[in-house]
């Protein structure tokens, strides 16, 4: 079976860079098979990249090699690391991009604890080192090594110092949920770190769902169940609560942006 | 050999969806090779997809399972298909998406009948549905099956009563042609319904074409013959009518859209 | 081994000329195994398509086959040429865009000379070529069957007379560089054709360095050594001088484009 590797990076569609990692993979490993995730990762957003992993890397089969490239601190002291948890294995810079593979937000996503090395072994990298692409010159090569069955433990040392991104965590109450946008879609959905269950659960028909101070009237399980154009609340396929416009782009309806507020409140709280 | 599966969706390309499906895929035929069409369809534009496919599906070898994922209708009770159509497999949404492939415009593409099944037989599919990611939870893992040699029939009931999608049919007399822009590529070129052949057989030099109430006065056979910006009007590679600006795009130039009306007339009709 | 067949076109993420090239080729070599290299070189620009190559197609194992498609001439007299360079196998109008691999702005990148052939053997070909879409009916086809062993010798005649690309030189002076932007990434690091190594070498503290008429005060190795915002001058991962904003964009801080001058000067001329 061919060595599976994935890319994800920053670095567009338009970019040299994404070719040249492919090139210096092939080079060393040349059956190995390459499969594309996304090079759209917005310039530099280590926080997109953590959502964007920890909503496919699980997916995929553990041999899997995941290279992600998402790199602020290029050529700075930040280490750059192999990582391996429940069997998936990345390699990336320490920013902590990989870190939200661990948890789903207010839930578990994968239990292992993670064996992360920080990458030293020089023989593995590409002879020069340019100090702004370690993508092409360090981790495609360690990639493509691995991809030929290196032992990981050959790459460098253990390395436990890793950063650990920090996520907001959500007011989960019996009559109140307080949330964030924590993603928006290409279709202009809205994904909150709200679970999916502690919305299910809140199934009072008198509801008040408020992203940022605009109110949501509309509960669905599917955006076509509302007429077109309708503001709708669901439980994403992601499995956290979810704004979306059937139809359309909640996020242009809405003109909110990743970090808005989202209240789900009951007004008829028993204790009230 | 390899099986191929391709993947057309509207997910973008930074989307976490596609990488999703393809680990799905990958988990359960990891000697699947991957084929991205586009992840670039416009949101929830089932014709642009069903040109895309028209334009695109025929070339491939006939044993290729297609994937198509572009679904406004998704965890409503449209259904999900299995379609074989002279050789090449589809699985797609209950849209019409595919229904181009049966007829070029004006002409036949494939002419086979196609046999169409409704996927029903869950044991293909991922274990938890969500309502509103079909392409990750009903179709990749479909597709992975098929690709390991699982039989069609298995998958579901056959199912006749599926969504044609309507094409505008050009007018086509010796004197004149009525069609309308039916595509609009990435070079602004603008393509019609109007079959390249009806065209190029209104050879009068006093031909008039308009697109919209602009007059497209140059015929060429392809755009480098026209001086850098001249508006022309010629035959596509689709073999339909196509008018474009040499060195530019005409969209931008007309100001044009898909539906804008285009009249090729002759002036010097016998019956005048 | 799988013959490796890339593809870079200008054709767009969202476009079905790249479906087709994809299928046309995997019809008649289902084995092979495609690599994107780029769909999104802006529409019709050879000179980005000759620098995006320049920068990629070294790193590839020699025997790989690139497709390149980036073709304002399509139609016309200009030829179709496979091209061999230090093992390096192209196929691509004759435009001057793989004319960037054999020097490096101010260096030798490839040393061999090419074996160049201008394709004139309709067998490899499609029956019927449109004459807009060489891509898919000639070389698509030919690239499948060079990756199914064919003889490049049979596919046309040696043809000396190609386009050669004019690249600008670089004023190179002990205490004078003068150069230009020539490629702007996809984070708007300023890409300039004054050789890394020519910069390196200017290590005079007073040095000044501008970018049409603005000031870039900041000399560094990589981009996180300074704060974020600020505009610095570096050796880039092409071995080329770059200017960039730390955790921004050059070109949006600048407003500067493709073509703008580049200026370093060291004031302690020691002839002044």
């Amino acid at each position: 079976m061919e060595p599976l590797i994935t890319l994800t990076t920053d670095f567009g569609g338009e970019s040299p860079y994404v070719a040249a990692m492919k090139g210096v993979i092939l080079s060393l490993s040349p059956h190995a098979q390459l499969i594309d995730l996304s090079h759209q990762i917005p310039p530099q957003d280590v926080r997109f990249a953590a959502f964007f992993l920890r909503a496919s890397i699980s997916y995929f089969p553990p041999e899997t090699i995941h290279v992600v490239v998402v790199d602020p601190g290029v050529g700075t002291d930040r280490a750059l690391l192999y990582v391996e948890v429940d069997g998936h294995r990345l390699l990336a810079p320490d920013n902590g991009c990989w870190t939200g593979l661990m948890r789903q937000v207010g839930q578990t996503l994968l239990s292992g604890k993670p064996t992360v090395l920080r990458l030293t072994e020089r023989r593995f990298w590409r002879p020069t080192v340019s100090p702004t692409f370690h993508g092409r010159d360090i981790l495609a090569p360690v990639a493509a090594h691995l991809s030929l069955g290196e032992n990981p433990r050959h790459l460098g040392q253990p390395f436990d110092d890793w950063v650990r991104l920090e996520w907001k965590s959500p007011i989960i109450e019996p009559n109140r949920l307080v949330g964030e946008v924590i993603f928006i879609d290409h279709f202009g959905n809205l994904i909150t770190n709200i679970p999916g269950e502690a919305f299910a659960r809140m199934d009072d028909p008198h509801i008040q769902i408020l992203v940022g101070d605009q109110a949501v009237t509309r509960r669905v399980h599917t955006y076509g169940e509302a007429e077109k154009g309708t503001l709708v609340a669901l439980v994403s396929s992601f499995d956290l609560m979810e704004v979306a416009v059937s139809g359309g782009s909640a996020q242009k309806k809405l003109g909110v942006r990743v970090g808005s507020a989202v209240h789900v409140i009951s007004p008829t709280d028993p204790g009230a």
